[in-house]
């Protein structure tokens, strides 16, 4: 057989990857098998860290930055501790394409330099690790996405002046903000995938469940962060893509509404198709996490700085009205009304998805809120929409990128290329459609102002963030549950519930929804599930940031609290 | 020759709008030509309506509506004055596409009921006329937006459920309001038309100069209230809609950046094209109506009934700052900085248009403000980007309106039909294109804070909103200085300052920017401009609407006192 001429260029480049890795920092010996070891979480990587890195690493990103801007801890021994982790991270799952571990540490020299002179921090961020999906620009690191024609080149092109000297909006205001940047993570090629698939790095696989996928496309963000090897990042989303990695990997992760995070000069697919805009989302271990960086963000205006951000500042009014239901819940808790929607009427979720959303509606009850039946305009509709948006160019801008190479696209991914391209009227129905569709479903939502007693329509929706708690390679067959909110252009935050249990979760349906649920139910296997992380999704209406992270916190909170 | 089978059917449509109007407010004797009679405002339509009415319909609409809120003066007086001088001013210059006279004065009298029942106004417009350009739909009321097709239809549709049923949100809100609605003003077919001209009405002229257009495509609106045969209505403008009519009649008019204004159920021309996105804005005699007008629809929350309006309520916080900011000024006026932009650097304005600018420019430095000359990025390429994006279906949309009839276009429509369509590819690079240039323009905004003194980039930015005053008929070749704000989706407000003069206005010019410039050059006639509205545009950020609408009060009050 002949080796296709870039299998050498993907493979020396990810060679190069795992040598920027310090040799005191190397896994020597064999790391067991998926089979032999699923879980390289907690005590696996554990074992390789010291009481202190372990300490350090294993808070979430408030409770860091909560020590790194008040001085407690320095950010280089922090930042030390994250890239020794990270880099076992990387041995164990392939989850970064690029690591600069040394700018980090002088980053991180320079902020405390600044933090003793001026004994204050340089932002909210002050010393804290943040990763970064490998679609953003840092200065002297490459960014792949995943592509081997982009290797060497800026997007693709080799003589672009940008190439090594360009950052992206979001890091430049990340470094701001005081946010230590020491590593980029593994997306699959195209972006549109809910795995990590690619080339280069090959495969990024789940820490809990290594026989599972880490989702997709921000995976490596999801497989680094479950690892601890980061307290939080920044992944991108136009189907799904925070989401499915956070809560495969039993994390928090937003979606925020199009506008809020900066998107300016990031590296996208489909630049410029503007049906379903992709945007950016904080992924973290914790809600207040997920607020933490959301707000930092914010605060430095990125709406002066990217022409597609809306002049909406943190809107803390929204977040103290928040803030302040959940207070008057506890003795009234006929303030907040929620809505389950336990399928789409496409796929039925899989056993400990669905034990997990019924958790979630038990706990809700049982702390005395309304949860009503969700019954929403046609969810087909939506796929079947998303569907379109997604495929306008018929995958011609990923075939222009895959061909830069020569190589293909792998069978997971959702656009492939050589599909009939749209002209402007198909275009211009697919958006009036979407338009339409989105006024029904603010229409319903309208109208559960009726069934709350609240006096307002729910406050928030629980559903599946997918059909699985991660997924089997290849058998990620509906996306719906995550591509809805982005054709509606909704807020949905998702969060960890408990972890598929082969002893419960068991399997024992014999009708369907579709064939596509059959497919999907076919997929489930108790044994290979067991131990994966099984989340859920909360959502709310467009641009409802302020009140859906307060609103996760809380619901997760209980839950955790009720010992799920 | 033949009469063509789509004229003996417009000709009845414009009768039965004519045979609406009650024999009473009829004219009966011939009406002078536009060379007898240039101006028919003023003492013009004086001659036909009583003292009342005059005192009525005089006001500006904010100052109506303290009447009519307040209770001093009837809804029904109110609404049957401007019923009369709207009759007036169609059967001058042709303004009205739909006459609901009757509908009016009933609803007028549920508003005096519900006065006299509650002691107070249904809601801030209670009262008070609004105009509506002929895309809303109204109950009972037909919508053609010009297309002879669209007769006796619901836009082209014959069987359409809607049709004399439904209403646009924004109809709905303005009801909700207490606004009393009494006629649709006349519009180009297709929109896309810097004058107003159809198969049904022939066309509308310009009321202060009936040799001129009254601009467009919301030119009906334009003409009605220069004419006062409406306090206050709203257009729609994708490339100077609203504006251009507004400043063409010697009025304020605004064009919000997108997703404040509810578009929602409103007829359109290239329905789904979203790479510049038609807004709603309102036309009116005065900044401060502007912004009663603007305010009222926001109360409504338009947010939770269409789908692409923002939750970004009224803003107070940004008004009452910047009206500090305006009375900080008066003592230290270095606290406010502008910009001026005296020609694009494609086309140069006529003299009545030059003269006006500098007006507000010696204003405002008499006042003691700075004023920076405004270097922006090329307005060529937003030309050229606008252009594109206008163009994107190649006119097949409008093209199948045409079609419903057989009629065509006028020769003045910038949309004509039978171009090539683009495809999804083509459309992504304008996005990116017109997304780079977006990117460009506030890089350049931002640069400014090094010039102005304030510590801020300039507070807005004075330029033309045309090369002319109003325009010769088929005259009008450049429409780059209010398309260019479109492309941005930044805010542009237009406002009156003198009027065409040949007396003072001559033109001696024999260099030019480009051939456009010497085309609108040879246009410039002193004689026949002579009397026209010249008025100016200032300009501000994205999402300004609520600065923009107080500076704008406060420099063309600045100008009025200055005696321009």
């Amino acid at each position: 057989m002949t080796i296709p001429p870039w299998k050498p260029i993907a493979d020396a480049k990810r060679q190069a990857t795992l040598d920027a890795i310090p040799p005191k920092w190397r896994i020597t010996e064999p790391i067991p098998s998926p089979a032999e070891q699923r879980d390289v979480t907690g005590p696996y990587i554990q074992q390789y860290l010291s009481t202190r890195e372990i300490e350090i690493t294993e808070l979430d990103a408030y409770a860091i930055a909560e020590k790194t801007t008040s001085g407690e801890w320095t950010a280089v021994e922090v930042t030390e501790a994250f890239c020794h982790r990270a880099a076992l991270a990387h041995q164990f799952v392939s989850c970064l394409h690029e690591i600069f571990f040394d700018a980090a540490i002088e980053d991180a020299k320079k902020l405390d330099a600044y933090f003793a002179e001026h004994k204050k921090p340089l932002g909210p961020l002050h010393g804290l690790p943040v990763s970064l999906k490998d679609q953003f620009h840092v200065k002297d690191v490459e960014t792949t996405m995943g592509y081997v024609g982009w290797i060497g080149t800026f997007q693709g092109i080799k003589a672009d002046a940008r190439r090594g000297v360009f950052e992206s909006e979001l890091v430049r205001e990340l470094r701001a903000l005081g946010a230590v940047l020491y590593c980029k993570t593994s997306v699959p090629a195209t972006l549109m995938c809910g795995e990590t698939v690619n080339n280069i790095i090959t495969y990024t696989t789940n820490p809990k469940n290594r026989l599972l996928a880490c989702g997709g496309s921000s995976g490596g963000e999801g497989a680094l962060i479950a690892l601890k090897g980061s307290p939080g990042g920044f992944g991108t989303d136009i189907g799904g893509s925070v989401r499915i990695p956070a809560v495969f990997n039993g994390l928090f992760g937003i979606r925020p509404s199009s506008g809020r995070i900066p998107y300016e000069g990031a590296a996208n697919s489909m630049d410029g198709q503007n049906t379903i805009l992709s945007v950016i989302g904080p992924l973290a271990g914790s809600a207040r996490s997920l607020q933490l960086l959301f707000k930092a963000v914010l605060s430095q205006q990125p709406w002066l700085y990217d022409p597609l951000v809306l002049e909406v500042p943190w809107r803390s009014d929204i977040e103290q009205e928040t803030r302040a239901l959940v207070e008057q819940s506890a003795k009234d808790p006929s303030k907040l009304a929620f809505a389950i929607m336990k399928h789409d009427g496409i796929v039925l979720p899989h056993p400990p998805i669905a034990r997990a959303l019924d958790i979630v509606e038990q706990t809700l009850k049982r702390l005395g809120h309304k949860v009503i039946e969700w019954n929403p305009p046609s969810h087909a509709t939506a796929v079947k929409l998303a569907s379109a948006a997604y495929a306008l160019d018929g995958g011609a801008d990923v075939k222009y990128h895959f061909d830069l190479s020569g190589e293909g696209p792998a069978p997971q991914v959702i656009v492939g290329g050589n599909l009939p391209q749209k002209n402007a009227m198909e275009i211009a129905q697919i958006n009036v459609a979407k338009r339409e569709y989105q006024k029904l479903y603010m229409d319903y939502w309208n109208s559960t102002a009726e069934l709350t007693g609240t006096g307002r329509p729910v406050d928030a929706v629980l559903c599946p963030a997918a059909a699985h708690a991660a997924v089997i390679p290849t058998q990620y067959v509906h996306v719906g549950y995550t591509s809805f909110l982005n054709l509606l252009d909704y807020t949905g935050v998702v969060f960890p519930v408990t972890n598929a249990d082969k002893a419960v979760d068991v399997a024992q349906r014999e009708t369907f929804l579709s064939e596509l649920d059959e497919r999907s139910y076919r997929g489930y296997h108790a044994e290979v599930y067991d131990g994966a992380p099984a989340g859920v999704q909360l959502f709310g209406r467009r641009l409802q940031e302020e009140k859906l992270l307060v609103l996760a916190e809380y619901v997760s909170a209980a839950v955790a609290g009720a010992g799920a």
